[in-house]
């Protein structure tokens, strides 16, 4: 990939945080305390009414707050290769969901994996991943559930390692793992 | 509310913490290193034997220590109006309990909160409040607990955004998430 | 026990983490940071092939690092009283496997914790413990679950608070919660 001369604005956030722990919301305000434009990649797949509801809810959150957003449930890579450039700012909420999605469709996960990882190691512009934290909890006894459980653990280590910064949300709370000065 | 003129004692400690990671006991030794008056809100409903044992213990626990104990597994608003003053310390244990026995009595959770919120915001004195962070496990199947694990994480940020204090207790050892310089 | 002059090079490490969150590896970057020799205590029971290849990658990942390997399913106190020795260091991974063996042999847990805490407080040589996390998600229905849980999260508590450091790995990242100047 051709490099120019100028400091690369890249930088690669992951948000950790368990289910209802504020952690989109921190997403989003890191986000806007930039002066980038704003691109938000949802990877939300209704499934239910629940599910329905929420993405709504969330849509109608980011109207009229100068967000684009895209609507991308399986190639997460590709979108993130279209969009991802120096002058704007690219939140993915959230890899959990995309998770799921692909490991209903009977994706191999690793080649998927390895895939997102090179799409980000290519550095193209900013980017903020949110992801569940969801191995913390007695593991049940579903063995789809305990795949997810794997899978998703890697996955998150994977993101910390690359990221040049990670934050752990709790409550609303953001804790800091990784802070590579650039 | 009328408010004299010496410097309020107020202040609202939110004690996070997973199932048995300690977070009641260093909610205790927070009230016991104050001066004030000790006063317990036990929220604990007894379903079966296991709770009731459970509940019995905590009470051999607190006695001859000096704690007031009030049970209220409902009214929690209320019992603070009542207990909330400037002489005494008023521990709360827990919120994830009175989530359950509110959820339960099919009441409205967000008016719940609402109530809640405004009693600790009018600052009639000292509180600690310990509750369960409950969203970093895979999110079960059952529609009861996916709506309490909704409800008890919307809590958490709303008690954690209001409180001057927040403590994430894992095996017995706190670690600050915020601390509001008095 | 005979105590001799030297200074004591004892340590006792406690990892906490959850499920693929990285903290195994942590545990033997530690080790393998000092200049003693590795020992390996294994406590997985192979209960599915799941279980039995997960115990031959690893047992493949230890291959050729030098590490010695004892596998120990029940009588960790025995493994360790044999094993820790100022020239070499123990990893013991992990505590929640043990746990789960001793569980559903019918052990009496409180006799098994004791009986782990005193071997360890002989301080016969420096130990690096693993141990799950798993009080962060939802309480499971399963009466087993929560048995397991409640004793999980005792034996952290304990294991925390002999140890001279604690780490929490998230996403294979430590954050300390504990440390202890020698």
């Amino acid at each position: 990939m051709a490099q120019d001369n100028t400091p690369s604005p890249f930088s690669c956030t992951l948000i950790l945080g368990g289910q209802r722990s504020g952690k989109s919301r921190h997403a989003e305000a890191l986000c806007r305390a930039t002066e980038l434009e704003r691109v938000y990649i949802a990877t939300a797949a209704a499934y239910d009414d629940e599910m329905r509801n929420r993405i709504a809810d969330h849509r109608t959150m980011r109207s009229d707050d100068g967000w684009q957003t895209i609507e991308e449930q399986h190639d997460l890579a590709s979108a993130l290769v279209r969009e991802l450039a120096p002058e704007q700012i690219v939140l993915v909420d959230c890899l959990t969901l995309w998770v799921t999605n692909r490991l209903l469709a009977d994706a191999n996960m690793n080649e998927e994996f390895d895939r997102l990882e090179e799409t980000l190691l290519q550095r193209r512009g900013p980017v903020v991943l949110v992801s569940n934290e969801t191995g913390l909890g007695i593991v049940p006894d579903n063995p789809l559930a305990r795949r997810f459980g794997e899978y998703q653990g890697r996955l998150n280590q994977r993101m910390a390692a690359l990221s040049t910064h990670v934050d752990f949300v709790a409550a609303g709370l953001p804790l800091t793992l990784k802070e590579t000065a650039e």
